[in-house]
C-alpha cells in the first residue's frame, strides 16, 4: 500500500519536495496530494518587481513549473483549494473547493506544511481603498499593471526593505513620481544605517524621493474612493498608487489552530531535518518556518525562495527515504535599485551586540576592477568582527554592478567561522577586468589588522 | 643603528615588503634598499593585454605607484640596477647601474628576494627575429603597440595559457586576423580538456583560427629578416607579428648561484613566514617561489600578482616585528576572452589523479542570473570531488559575463574543505538579476547526490 502524502501550499518548499520524493520514491511507493489555495504554482514572487518593471514581458516567464507540469509528473495538485483545518489526531486535512466544488477531508499519512508567508498590511484608515497593493502573488503584479495601464502619475511605496526598494526601481522606470516611506532613519534596515545612507544617496540620485524616519498613519482617498494620498506624521503625500513593502509574516494560522509549536515570529519550527518536533509524519518548510540563524544562533524568519527550495530538497530526501539536514543560514541577502547593487550577510553591528558579541567594524572603499580597467566602479564594504577572536561576524556592501555576489565569499566565510586574519590570504579570483589585485573583500579584512 | 633591508625586484613582492616594513617599523629603525634592473616599478603586468587592446590608454594606468612615490615614502629605490651577485657569508649584494654608473658592493641585515619569473622562450630557430614578442614587461607591451603601429594583417599567438588568450582577445579587437596555436588538444590546459573545448568553440565563434594538438617547431623569417611565419609540424602558418604566450619560469639564476634551495620549478622554497630556509635573514615571495598548494599538498608554481601583494605583505610585516604567514594557495585563475568568461580552483581530474586523490565529477548548464531575467546567459561548471568522502577538489567554469568571480565561492569551500554535500545548502545570495534560485555552483554540487 502506498503512502499518502499531503503537501500545503504549491510553491517553492512544498512542490520541491513533492518532486523529490516522488523521484526517489516513485508513483507506486507514495501518493502525493498538493493543495494550493491560489491559481498559481511554483513561482518567482522575487520575479513580481521586474515583471512590474518591464524586464519580464509575462508571468508565464515567473513559472517555474506549471500545474499540468506537476500533474504529469504524477502529483495529485488541487489548485483553487484552500485546507482549513487540520486534524493530527485523525491524520486528516479539511479542504474546500473555492470555486464551489465543496468540501471534504482527506487522510494523510505524512504532512507537508508549505504555507508560506503573508504581507503585513498595516491596520490603518484608508489601507483597503483601491490603489493600495501589496506585492505578494502572481495576481497582485497584475493588479499594479493594471493600475499602470491607468496611468497614474504618483506613486508612494511604503517601507525601504527589498520589496520597497526593487519596486520604487519598477516604478521610476515606469516613468511615475516615486516617494519611498520608511520610519526608520535610513532605507534597507537589513544594512547598518551607515551603509543605508549609501542606499538612499543612490536612490536620491536616480529621483526618487526617500523619506525616512516618516511614519505611515493611514491613507487619503479621493471623491471616487480611490487612493489619493498617504498620511504621515510628516504630512501627507499625494499618491495615485500605494505599494505596501512592509515585510512578510509567517502563514501560520492553520498550524496554529492545529496545535503545532511556533517560534517568536510565528514560524514554524522544525528540527534540522526539517520535522516539526513533537509530532512524527510532520514536515514543515519554507517561508512559513523559523530557521537557525549560524551566527546569532538563534532562529529567525527569512522568507527567500532559495532556501524554500533547500527545505523542499531536504524534505523529499527524507520521505524518500534518503537524509537530508538544513543546517541553517548566514542571512545572506542581495538586491539591486537600478544600477546599484546590495548585498549582506550575518550580523549588522546592531545584530551582533544583540547576539552577546562585542563586534568591531571596519569600512573600505575599493573599486569593483581593476582600477585602471574601463568599468571599474566603486564599491564599499563594511565588515563586522567579534572582538578579541577576530571572528568575522557579517558584511555588508553597496556598489555599482559586479558588487553584490561578492557577499558570497564573505557567505562562505562566514558559514566556516573564519576569522577576519584568515580571510586576508584568501585565494580569490584576481584578474584586472575582475577584480583589483586586493579584492574588496580583502581589503577589508586587512583593515582589521591596523585596528 | 638601523636595520638595513635590501630588496631585489622593485615590483609587487619587493615593494609591498618594503612599504609595510617602513609603514610598521618606521625610517628610524630600518632603511630600505630597493633594486630594480628595468625602469620600472609596481606595475600590473596582468594589465598589458588590456592596454595592448587598447582598454587601457597608456601604460601609467598601469603603474600602481610610482618610483617617485616610493621614494618620498622614504625607499631608497635604485632603477635600471642589476643585482649581479648575493654573497650570503659576507652579507653583501654586487649591484650594477645599467646607465654606467659603474658597480658596488652593498651590505644587508636582511635580504628579501623579490626577482619574480621571466617568459619562457623556446630555444627554436628563428624566435630572435623582429616581430616575436613576449608580453611580460611594460616594455614588452609597448613594443607590441609599436608593431601594431606598423599595420600587421597577420598574428600567431604561441601558447593558449592565460596570456595567449589575452593577447588573442587584444589582436583580434585590433582587427589582425589572429591564429592561436598550442600542442595540447585543447587551450587553457589549466581546465580539463571538455572545459578548455568550451573555451576553444567560444574562441572559433569570435573568429580566432585555433590550431591544438600543433607543436611549433621555428619561426620563418622574410626578406628584412622580420618574422614571416611560424613553423609547426602542421605546416608554416604565415604571420606579421607572433606573441609568445608559453609561460613563465621563476627568475631565481641569482638564488640559485648564491645556494639558496630551489623546488622542482625552480622556484625559492620559503617556509609559512616567507623566510628562506637555512638561511637566517633571507626572505622570498612573489613569482620567483613556489608555494604551498592545499589540496595536492605539493609546492607549486602561481605567478600572479595577487599572491605576490600577499607575500609582500606577510614578509613586510614579519620584518616590521609582527607576526604574518601565507598559507598556501588554492589555485584559482579567472580570465577573459571578449565577452567569454573562465575560472578554476583547486585539481581538475588530471590533476587530482596525479595528487592521489580519485576523483569524481559532474559537469552542469545553468544560467548566471534568473532564466527569465533580461542578460541572463548559460554558463558551465564543472565540479571535481574526492570518491568516498565527497570532499570538493576542484571546480572550473565557463560562461559570459557574471561567471567567472562564482569561482570565489569554491575558492572559500576549498580552503576550508567543505564537501561537496555541505556546499549544498550554502546561503549564497539569491536575486532574480543575479543567480537563478540554485545558484549554479550549488546545481552543480546536488548533482554528486544523483551519482
Amino acid at each position: 500500500m502506498s503512502t499518502r502524502i499531503v503537501v500545503i501550499g504549491a510553491d517553492a518548499a512544498g512542490m520541491s519536495a513533492a518532486s523529490q520524493v516522488l523521484r526517489r520514491a516513485g508513483r507506486d511507493a507514495v501518493e502525493v496530494v498538493a493543495f494550493e489555495r491560489g491559481p498559481h504554482v511554483s513561482y518567482s514572487a522575487c520575479g513580481i518587481p521586474y515583471w512590474v518593471a518591464g524586464d519580464v514581458d509575462d508571468d508565464g516567464a515567473l513559472i517555474a513549473r506549471s500545474a499540468a507540469e506537476h500533474r504529469a509528473h504524477g502529483i495529485d495538485l488541487r489548485t483553487r483549494t484552500e485546507v482549513t483545518g487540520v486534524d493530527l489526531d485523525a491524520r486528516t486535512v479539511h479542504a474546500t473547493d473555492l470555486d464551489g466544488g465543496g468540501s471534504y477531508q482527506m487522510g494523510f499519512d505524512e504532512l507537508v506544511l508549505a504555507t508560506g508567508a503573508a504581507p503585513v498590511r498595516p491596520d490603518l484608515p484608508g489601507v483597503g481603498a483601491p490603489g493600495v497593493h501589496s506585492v505578494h502573488t502572481l495576481d497582485d503584479g497584475a493588479a499594479v499593471l493594471t493600475e499602470l495601464a491607468r496611468g497614474p502619475r504618483r506613486a508612494v511605496v511604503v517601507g525601504g526593505g527589498y520589496i520597497g526598494i526593487e519596486m520604487a526601481e519598477a516604478l521610476i522606470r515606469r516613468e511615475l513620481a516615486v516617494t519611498l516611506v520608511d520610519q526608520a532613519p535610513e532605507p534597507m534596515t537589513t544594512l547598518d544605517p551607515d551603509m543605508g545612507a549609501l542606499v538612499r544617496d543612490a536612490m536620491e540620485g536616480m529621483g526618487i524621493a526617500v523619506r525616512t524616519g516618516t511614519r505611515v498613519t493611514g491613507f487619503d482617498t479621493g471623491p471616487d474612493g480611490r487612493v489619493a494620498g498617504v498620511v504621515t506624521d510628516g504630512g501627507t503625500l499625494p499618491a495615485d498608487l500605494v505599494v505596501l513593502g512592509i515585510g512578510v509574516r509567517p502563514a501560520t494560522e492553520l498550524a496554529r489552530k492545529a496545535g503545532l509549536p511556533l517560534g517568536g515570529y510565528g514560524g514554524l519550527l522544525t528540527d534540522r531535518r526539517m520535522r516539526v518536533p513533537g509530532h512524527d509524519g510532520v514536515w514543515a518548510g519554507g517561508d512559513c518556518v523559523e530557521v537557525l540563524h549560524r551566527v546569532s544562533q538563534r532562529r529567525v524568519h527569512v522568507a527567500l525562495g532559495t532556501h524554500a527550495n533547500k527545505h523542499g530538497l531536504v524534505i523529499g530526501t527524507n520521505l524518500g527515504g534518503g537524509y537530508a539536514s538544513f543546517p541553517g543560514v548566514v542571512g545572506t541577502a542581495v538586491s539591486k535599485v537600478c544600477d546599484l547593487e546590495v548585498g549582506r550577510t550575518g550580523l549588522g553591528e546592531a545584530e551582533a551586540w544583540a547576539a552577546g558579541f562585542e563586534p568591531v567594524s571596519v569600512t573600505v572603499r575599493s573599486t569593483t576592477r581593476a582600477g585602471y580597467f574601463p568599468g571599474s566602479s566603486p564599491i564599499t564594504v563594511k565588515m563586522v568582527a567579534e572582538r578579541g577572536t577576530g571572528r568575522l561576524l557579517g558584511t555588508q556592501l553597496v556598489g555599482r554592478e559586479g558588487s553584490s555576489k561578492r557577499i558570497d565569499v564573505c557567505a562562505v566565510a562566514l558559514w566556516n567561522e573564519m576569522t577576519v586574519d584568515e580571510l586576508i590570504n584568501l585565494d580569490l579570483g584576481y584578474a584586472p577586468p575582475f577584480s583589483p589585485v586586493w579584492d574588496p573583500v580583502l581589503i577589508a579584512a586587512r583593515k582589521f589588522a591596523a585596528l
